[in-house]
């Protein structure tokens, strides 16, 4: 795994909406230009096409995390916008996605590659994105908390696995980008979550953690009808 | 000039305050743990406190950037909890302040040290605070945008000098993290800024930067009245 410090033409940058308080990550080669979005936000699209603009970025491809269900995605309008690819991971199996990516599966963008990591358990289809020393979690780890998984087929047991299978191997300085973070934290490692986290930090058992999901007794996000069938079309409903 | 990819034990924490969009920085050395907070909030203390307790974080001084007319300072609370000092700039003159900083003048903790840059416009008293590849810039440089001027001794003609003759001749890929961001755009740097920025970049003159600010009618912060004299008691005022 290589390093943002051995990485200086590699930028990040962390954009952020205020309505459904979703973080947006976009990443660049600064060498040719090349780029990618995480998780954009419909809202936000002519924000970000300026950012890319003022920049130089050609955006390659659009990532996301998964379906979202409390903001309508970005993606479609800027794929028409730029002519950038759409990805999902491959069990979103969302029908307007230009490809899905297996477990493992790396796309190219400039002088790096960005690597899927299937992290089920919000959703079925829930995908981390690992690149140097930075992993966007979307919806599975947040900074001391995790996804819900009371809908869309979410499953406690499949998050306990993700989180303790697979993100809880990265290295512990590893940065932790997430999809929301609702304490105005913005950033994390793993390895804090693996200490601080209150679900599954501390060594936590699965027994521990169905417990606390069990009895979060969340409402429904504001936008979860409107939001799912948009997203299952890129966002573009029109 | 050291860059964070040469300080591998240097690390920040960019964190918000939603009520007033406001940026708190914390800067930690992570090999002996001490570091500084810049520009905490007063509603936030227990989270900021609880962060540097999970991150064995000692906390040795809060800077901050200007007598703030939108938020109460967590700094007095903070200094009361962990013994931290209290560094205002030289001009800012707040009597319950440990120490005032000359412009150039620096500050250690761990194996690093941040540097006062005198950047008057938005108030008198205005610093930003170097470190590294990062400047933090308070209500001096936004993004796209600049502090305001018209209240609390500003000046569009201090400002412009601030932002031409100190922050815009810092390296262009310098990090430009400022006191509040209203787009969630979060961070950039000196060379976008001196590109994109509207009001100051692409070579504005300094009558066209007065004209802008003189139109921009924007009105009083809601706390303006209770912030001020509470910020020159350092946030505590019972």
């Amino acid at each position: 795994m290589t390093t943002a410090s051995e990485n200086p033409t590699l930028k990040m940058r962390q954009l952020f909406d205020q309505e459904t308080w979703t973080h947006t990550y976009l990443l660049y080669d600064s060498e040719n230009g090349e780029g990618v979005l995480i998780d954009p936000v419909k809202e936000k699209v002519d924000r970000d096409l300026n950012l890319l603009k003022e920049l130089n970025v050609t955006l390659k491809y659009v990532l996301e995390t998964h379906v979202h269900a409390d903001h309508i995605t970005g993606a479609g309008d800027l794929r028409e916008k730029t002519g950038a690819k759409i990805y999902y991971g491959e069990k979103a199996a969302v029908p307007c996605a230009d490809g899905l990516l297996k477990d493992g599966e790396e796309l190219a963008f400039g002088n790096y590659s960005i690597k899927a990591l299937s992290t089920p358990g919000h959703t079925d289809g829930c995908t981390s994105y690992v690149l140097g020393n930075m992993v966007f979690t979307g919806d599975a780890l947040f900074i001391r908390g995790t996804g819900r998984t009371d809908f869309q087929q979410g499953s406690s047991e499949a998050l306990y696995k993700s989180i303790n299978s697979k993100l809880f191997t990265l290295p512990e300085d590893t940065l932790v980008y997430p999809g929301h973070d609702y304490k105005g934290m913005w950033v994390s490692t793993i390895g804090e979550e693996k200490k601080h986290n209150p679900r599954v930090g501390g060594g936590k058992t699965l027994k521990e953690f169905v417990e606390i999901m069990d009895n979060l007794n969340l409402a429904n996000p504001k936008k979860l009808d409107i939001s799912v069938p948009a997203n299952l079309k890129c966002g573009q409903t029109a």
